[in-house]
């Protein structure tokens, strides 16, 4: 985790910097959104939007600290007119910490959505939830380490991370795959989009975590190219797998909704109701 | 109080801080969603929720207060690769603060959620929750004493800090035992898992108060090891005994409300009720 900053440029600062606080933004608004939205669904479905504006409320605490970090660790020399290190820690392990408690969290809202019997929903988002932790806890040993070989300790620790991940796409694309079929083509076409945005952002993470281990040569770690791309991959992924599939719900969750009868307009006119 | 703090390696520093900021999360989410998940349950058991909001809420507020405390007690030596103290004091005292606020209200939480007729109820939670605040501040002068023998001043208030300890686990498990039991099996499983949790997680403080009296060699106070294991280990305890346990509250106050008859989904559609 003590990695070298390598001095960045104005330009390359600034452009990290901003999307944190982008991000910040993104997230706070979001938890707002979701707080306030969830009137909007049927009783049984505002647990899931609960469940979204705690993970956009934790990543917004995270990206607040992570922004403060980023700020720590660099200073502006005028004379040189680049931002160099100034000796902190910038505190990367934030992201490990944030997705312990948001990515388990992530795949409960899909569970939560989907409307199962009530027997089934309760294991199954237990069962995904601590394989989702379990892939998180085994990843950290592997990015601490200082033997980055892909055949070596990060390479290890990667290899047993994704045995979880493997096991929680092989439960959401067959075992859940009937149960998408089941719905309406509108709510499944949601539910397939939920799951394939899970796929392409959460892939993000292994790919980030492969490749410099993978081509050490072509991508040292820690030039101010990798960083750069690294902090703005992650949280662009970041956003999409948090606000974005949040919305996805939503909509998934206000489409079920609809379809089985609630109608906001009767819901929040106690007085029409009286009369 | 005012303990030498030894240098730590940069991995030591990060898994304590990182925890701490974990802590803060995982409290303030909880607050979010204690508040949120209140108006699923019958408007009786609403007020556990809120005892849990408050508890997650200060705890929140302290380890917010101890990872400042412990960024400002280190710094980075870049040349030695180790994090070294700054002369200023890590303030282990806000777990003091927090618990004389924090532990009297999660053994209210207990006993507002069993549903004991309201004549029984203010009564016990009365008594048991002086009893706790007792418990803690008899601890706190042993703590703070330079004295730390077994035989001396650390052992005699850590003596009659156990008497009310006691005085609650006979409470909670004779007197209670009876109460427990005449629920449905659901909510006695809950009940009995909430008063083991909190067992097994204010039982770690005795012990990580006595060991290092009780063995001073095998366990000299401010080596890196016994800071690290010892604040990691109060922080686990804190997320489990606090955030775990308001979500196991969460749950037999659920199961109450559903067993006698509340359904949130009539409950909020008016219009529908009154047709």
């Amino acid at each position: 985790m003590l990695q070298e900053l390598p001095a960045l440029t104005p330009g390359q600062y600034s452009l990290v910097f901003n999307m944190f606080s982008f991000t910040v933004a993104t997230m706070t608004a979001s938890f707002v959104f979701f707080v306030l939205a969830r009137k909007n669904l049927a009783p049984k479905y505002r647990i899931s939007m609960m469940v979204s504006a705690l993970v956009v409320f934790i990543a917004g605490y995270h990206y607040f600290r992570i922004t403060s970090s980023w700020e720590a660790a660099y200073t502006l020399n005028a004379a040189a007119g680049m931002y160099e290190p100034t000796g902190e820690l910038f505190n990367d392990a934030y992201r490990y910490v944030d997705w312990l408690l948001t990515v388990p969290l992530l795949v409960v809202e899909l569970v939560l959505v989907m409307g199962l019997p009530k027997n089934e929903r309760g294991p199954l988002a237990a069962k995904l939830g601590f394989a989702a932790a379990l892939m998180i806890a085994l990843g950290y040993p592997g990015e601490v380490s200082e033997n980055a070989a892909l055949f070596g300790t990060r390479g290890l620790w990667g290899f047993l991370s994704t045995l979880p991940f493997v096991y929680i796409l092989y439960v959401l694309f067959t075992q859940l795959g009937d149960t998408i079929q089941r719905q309406s083509s509108r709510v499944s076409t949601l539910l397939g989009n939920a799951r394939l945005l899970l796929l392409a952002t959460w892939g993000f993470y292994p790919i980030a975590y492969m490749i410099p281990m993978a081509f050490p040569e072509a991508f040292p770690s820690n030039t101010p190219g990798t960083i750069v791309a690294l902090q703005v991959g992650y949280t662009i992924a970041d956003v999409l797998a948090k606000a974005g599939y949040g919305v996805i719900i939503y909509n998934i969750a206000k489409a079920k909704s609809e379809e089985e009868g609630f109608n906001v307009n009767e819901m929040v006119e106690p007085a029409t109701a009286s009369a």
